[in-house]
């Protein structure tokens, strides 16, 4: 372990492989209001339970009409008014105009509406002016012309924004069928760390990973199980990787954070090996990051079932599920920061039933020259300003830091730039990637 | 009213300058936990309450020493071990090396840290391999190099995403201070609007703004408070009006959709006009959106409380605060969509505290022609792809639409595409700016 150094591209590709294997076993799933569907992912197809539009419908206010005769200029006789909300009335007859409102269901025998501004009233009739012409069909949208009923409109994997949750209102679907969020058990390790209510002793520090990883999961759609921080002690550990990876606490995917290097209280390894982990790799040519570690643990091993009586584990190993994913990550925490978005965020979205993985990079323009450095993939903290003019890439410079534990840093940030192995020395004005925070 | 219209810039130009005003006055403030303040607005400083790091901290595990000695490569006596925990240790003596970890303190008297894989242990002992050097400094971080205790880390009106978050736990700001998410009244009008849970009548629809603008609402930091759907009548929609723009009920921004064309039943400008509105403007050359409605309100005139005895209109009077901002929307859910993205969101984001307004579009390439058109700046529901080679614009093509009323292509869009006036006819490859749905 340690020494099995993937390049950025291969440990990603580690990662999505095995979170596209992971799309195919669909996540539970549960019942949600449309007021509380914002950010779920769809597990039903959206079906359209009528046509869209469910009659043929006026885009104007105007006067419908048949478009042959208003476009001969002569005078139709107004025989009536449909307003947005009115059942369809009719039939419109030879010679006849109807008022209709935008929205409104298009009179039985019409074919078009006239526009408002395009016509002049006389005395309880019409005249298309003479400048205009009119063809059967405008400024009408026919019955099903959107969707037909029953026609599926959004795919299961679908993110619920704004649109969707207007177009499943118009459905009726007052209820979404979403996927279950995954459940990410946070555990953060270091003596060192005391909780952010404490004032920190001396030698100590507040322990700043939980709450961030704990907001890096749920803008990644997951829910947050944070765990107290653990003491470099291999049994706190292996008491809290047993019941994070206990069937009964139902995690998706475990997150450690710190003892994942080469040191003496660098546990994490360890203790996963003890219960019994599978490791994918266990370090990456990145920086920060380059501990990181990926796996698979069974839910429930003998080992880790020790103290359990025989029945109890007996009905534990019967019901125990697919291995539990997880991730070590270095315990500094624009490390860990980098880590979760390049690797953690990906399968999460795999797991949450998304059709697309990320990470989403975007591409900006750099407007500071970055000290260069050979044989890594780096993550540099910057500052992407998109406030630039039109037309514009936005713009991104690395922001001054000592070190991946300088969080000052970190929270003037709101991305890293990525500087791959291969272009690890760009010029000002040159287009590179970052990495939204 | 209704042929003033603004051009795009000009109609932008006149929300960004009310919104700048809008940020002089800050909004109310609330204390929030930290586990909660994911997405909140900083409404104090943050500043550090103690030096960052707290201490010498030792950035790799390895070996405290004397950089001059340790650089002569001979042998450094092992005389104590300190872990990340541990309060500091010392003092170390000339011809001594101290085991210690990564965020450990280094121990007095040392100047630098060895690591762990540059050095050989020896019986009690530890010596520099030959080929490499160590300079005074390398591997700490230095007490307060990252921040000095009192420091300003976070100003005003920063958003407080997972990096902000990280920083404020290891100030110890369990509670922090936000601004008050603005509380917007959404109030949809239209004789045809029957409720999600209700199957429609003939010429009825369901109303899908009521749910697509309070998302829109809560994705944009505001607090979405939804009426039932209005009558097309004066006296429902100027009763809606006068309960929104009450003092009591604490709006910050009204947004009305539906109602604002030059039809028969448009009734919203007439409402307004009559509840005492200022329009700065009522109609952008836009497509969708052309008839957007924007002013102010008093939050209460004497015409909108008859009907209130004189004590209790006196008492509202004198709390009344200052002018209520409203948007007319445009009814159709296209037109609904991208005027409040344009219009709505950045004078959300002034009366939220943020220090960045937006609109924020993004630069992608067109991948799909698209038919031209003059005189206006368009916005085309479309489709962004993300997934594109290592240093790519993201991609991006209109969706065919069946006019401003399409939910279902609505539904299979993430963002619109912006065509200016000046450059209505872009080419295949062109790249242009895109609005994030």
């Amino acid at each position: 372990m340690g020494d099995d150094l993937l390049s950025y591209q291969e440990a990603a590709a580690r990662v999505a492989s095995f979170a596209t294997e992971r799309i195919q076993t669909r996540p539970a799933t549960e019942r949600v209001e449309l007021a509380y569907a914002a950010g779920r992912v769809l597990a039903k197809p959206l079906c359209a339970d009528a046509d869209q539009p469910p009659f043929a419908r006026s885009t104007r206010d105007g006067y419908a009409c048949r478009a042959d005769e208003a476009a001969q200029h002569g005078l139709l006789r107004l025989t009536g008014s449909t307003h947005a909300g009115s059942p369809p009335a009719g039939p419109l007859l030879s010679g006849e105009a109807w008022e209709i409102m935008t929205g409104a269901p298009v009179p039985e025998g019409a074919d078009a509406v006239a526009m408002l501004e395009h016509v002049e009233v006389l005395d309880g009739h019409i005249r298309l002016h003479d400048e205009r012409k009119l063809k059967p069909g405008a400024n009408i949208v026919a019955q099903g012309a959107q969707a037909v009923s029953g026609e599926e409109l959004l795919p299961v994997g679908t993110i619920l924004g704004p649109a969707q949750i207007a177009l499943a209102a118009a459905c009726g679907a007052a209820i979404l069928h979403v996927y279950i969020r995954p459940r990410v058990a946070i555990l953060t390790t270091g003596d060192e760390l005391v909780p952010v209510q404490t004032t920190p002793g001396p030698g100590q520090i507040r322990n700043s990973n939980a709450p961030m990883l704990a907001a890096l999961v749920a803008s990644a759609g997951g829910d947050p199980w944070v765990f107290p921080a653990i003491a470099d002690t291999p049994a706190a550990l292996s008491a809290a990787i047993k019941h994070a990876a206990s069937p009964a606490a139902q995690a998706d995917l475990l997150l450690l954070s710190g003892g994942v290097s080469a040191g003496k209280f660098d546990l994490v390894e360890p203790a996963l090996a003890k219960a019994g982990a599978s490791f994918f790799f266990t370090g990456a040519q990145i920086q920060p990051g380059k501990p990181v570690v990926f796996g698979e643990l069974k839910h429930c091993s003998n080992e880790m079932l020790k103290g359990f009586g025989d029945l109890l584990r007996g009905s534990i190993l019967a019901t125990a599920e697919s291995p539990l994913p997880f991730f070590g990550l270095p315990g500094n925490p624009v490390s860990s920061a980098v880590t979760f978005l390049l690797f953690a965020a990906p399968l999460m979205a795999a797991m949450a039933g998304c059709r697309e993985l990320g990470p989403h990079f975007v591409l900006a323009r750099l407007t500071e020259s970055v000290p260069g450095k050979n044989g890594l993939t780096r993550f540099l903290p910057a500052l992407c300003d998109a406030n630039v003019p039109m037309g514009s890439l936005p713009e991104v410079k690395a922001v001054a830091t000592n070190g991946s534990g300088d969080l000052a840093a970190l929270g003037r940030c709101n991305c890293f730039l990525m500087l791959p192995d291969e272009l690890p020395n760009p010029e000002v004005g040159d287009f590179v990637r970052i990495l939204p925070l």
